[in-house]
């Protein structure tokens, strides 16, 4: 390829300072160094990950920098050792990374990789501790190991994953975060077995993922509590069965749900990152086995709390990160499950803007009807 | 036998106030009713429950009562309907009910039994919401459905696990609490395997539990965590490698425990009832995998917090009551494993008295050199 081992000048969305409008920019993407790759990113998706950043509550947040991290694109070039993808491999970056090698990899108990975890924390590459992002000189600081609001990216060779090259890329994308934290976190963390009962806090991609992964586990019951009545029509073509809005009671709606369910549920979900709601969805949990998968992420120095007596009567307490799949190793499996359309990613799609159109797709993120919007780069 | 059917009058310690002390007294003891078991107590330790109870600090307190839940004695008479033990058994009376019938006993997945627990939790019978226990017709309530510090005392037919008639009764009384509490926490809760690293916070009986049922799961680290130094001797004989004393250092001692492993032990046991040692035994887990049992029992109110950031990257936080043994099931079979020396009580027990001197064992309980104090009840 013309550009292979050339800087290539771009167009991305830089964020200046937190919660100004992103600056669509013309960067420069140095090429990949040893372990890592060059990626052409066709199609973006928003979540509320990066706007979380944007917002500057997030403490580790460093600015300037390129957000995003739910994309799909065409390897442009690959650095010094890589051998797992080639320019022209459809894939998926991936800000969990999977090298396969450290002690959290050969675990075989968890989907967290350490490799390169110091350097995606402080935007950063490994290998120089530097940015291949740059404009007239200035770096540019990346996002997750991933920054996708580019149209070329550069991100660590451990963080790829490659994919089937007839997946539709502008569905796939989604594939790169709020979909399968969903299905994961019922299927890998909770493990849902058929004719549980599930609580789904929040009926956004996440929680809809959820239902989606319940239902599919059996589940006899998934409620979904919510406090936009609104989402309940979407709801139920994803597997919820029973609506609660907090509004609609004068009980704490940990009561509520113990109320509904004879006992509590057995598996609950927090979809919001509401230490008061990640509270509520333990204690809804039924005793002696009910357990709670915190999903949400809190903002800053937030804590949870609630009453040892919740644990020791039986309830479980845990969280997951990308439903706990290991990213190169899985993230082809599903998209190869979405190919044979045994999992949805279309009906999650509800906007279709373009790179240009960023802070539009921002501000359609805080209103109801919207799931997920994809950015097309290329325009 | 001469007894049955009838009043029996005996010596029993009441708590008639909190913190006041113990009185022998001779109460009237009712025949057991339908369901019920009346049990000759031949011997009885004490447990830091009843110390809990006895200070006040329980809101579920009831006074005047009887406490003390861990013993063993002789079936003396059995009420109707009564299938399973008959006058004569030797039997661990159990806090913990097994039904076998209810909701949580068919679950499959707890060993709380909801059974008998609104009675057992108001102090009085299942059958006529009464206690059976008098003094010149005064009713004097139950306690955790077991009472056993009088000689002779009234349980609910599904609390009653029937054992060998070989076991020694002033040995295996420690079977009814703390022993199978510390040893089911690390092999029905927390599942520890072969090659773990395993944190203990408090090296009392059930700490000291956790670590022999740690040791013969196959634990490569056992680090016992205690404030008294004195304790690591005795720790050493039930399989502890090693001894922390937060005392000694200035960094919490979650920090300290991260720092000794390499990230983190991959199991962690409160056997306190501290709720800022709960957050540590939580923090010192490693990330991706590290589990957290909540044994201890916190002063009422109370409420452990930590950032959901610990659970979404991988921690999972616990309790568990009764070790998660079914007691009715399994206190049999753990009497058998003691039988054939495959688990340890004598050592557990470090003084002998007699109920006339409860008052004195109740002070011993405080002291370091304390673990389980056996009343024999006849003297």
């Amino acid at each position: 390829m013309a550009t292979q081992g050339q800087v290539i000048t771009c167009k991305a969305a830089v964020a200046y300072e937190p919660n100004k409008p992103l600056v669509i920019e013309d960067v420069q993407v140095a090429p990949p160094q040893a372990g890592e790759v060059r990626i052409k990113i066709l199609f973006t998706a928003l979540c509320h990950t990066d706007a979380y950043t944007w917002s500057g509550k997030d403490p580790e947040g460093l600015f300037p920098c390129i957000l995003g991290h739910e994309a799909a694109g065409i390897v442009e070039s690959v650095g010094e050792g890589v051998t797992e993808v080639q320019p022209g491999d459809h894939v998926i970056p991936c800000y969990q990374a999977e090298c396969r090698e450290c002690k959290f990899c050969k675990s075989g108990k968890t989907n967290l990789c350490g490799k390169v975890r110091t350097a995606t924390g402080a935007g950063v590459m490994m290998n120089d501790r530097k940015s291949r992002f740059s404009i007239n000189g200035k770096p540019i600081y990346h996002f997750m190991g991933t920054s996708t609001f580019s149209q070329y990216t550069v991100v660590h060779d451990v963080s790829v994953a490659k994919i089937d090259p007839q997946a539709p890329l502008d569905k796939v994308c989604l594939l790169g975060c709020g979909v399968p934290t969903g299905l994961g976190a019922v299927w890998n963390t909770a493990k849902v077995e058929p004719g549980a009962i599930v609580a789904i806090f929040g009926l956004g991609t996440v929680g809809l993922a959820v239902a989606e992964g319940a239902k599919s586990a059996g589940a006899s019951r998934i409620i979904g509590v919510d406090i936009d009545s609104k989402k309940f029509d979407v709801a139920k073509n994803f597997g919820v069965t029973e609506f609660v809005n907090p509004k609609d009671y004068d009980k704490p709606i940990q009561q509520v749900l113990v109320d509904l369910t004879d006992g509590g549920v057995d598996y609950s979900f927090e979809c919001i990152g509401n230490v008061s709601v990640m509270r509520a969805a333990l204690e809804c949990c039924h005793k002696g086995w009910g357990t709670s998968v915190i999903i949400g992420v809190a903002a800053s120095g937030q804590e949870i709390s609630t009453r040892p007596f919740q644990l020791v009567t039986g309830r479980v307490w845990k969280g997951t990160a990308f439903g706990g799949f290991k990213s190169r190793s899985q993230v082809p499996w599903l998209v190869e499950k979405y190919m044979k359309k045994e999992i949805k990613i279309d009906e999650y799609i509800t906007h279709n803007l373009t790179l240009g159109d960023i802070n539009k797709a921002f501000d359609l993120m805080h209103e109801g009807g919207c799931l997920r919007c994809v950015l097309k780069m290329n325009e």
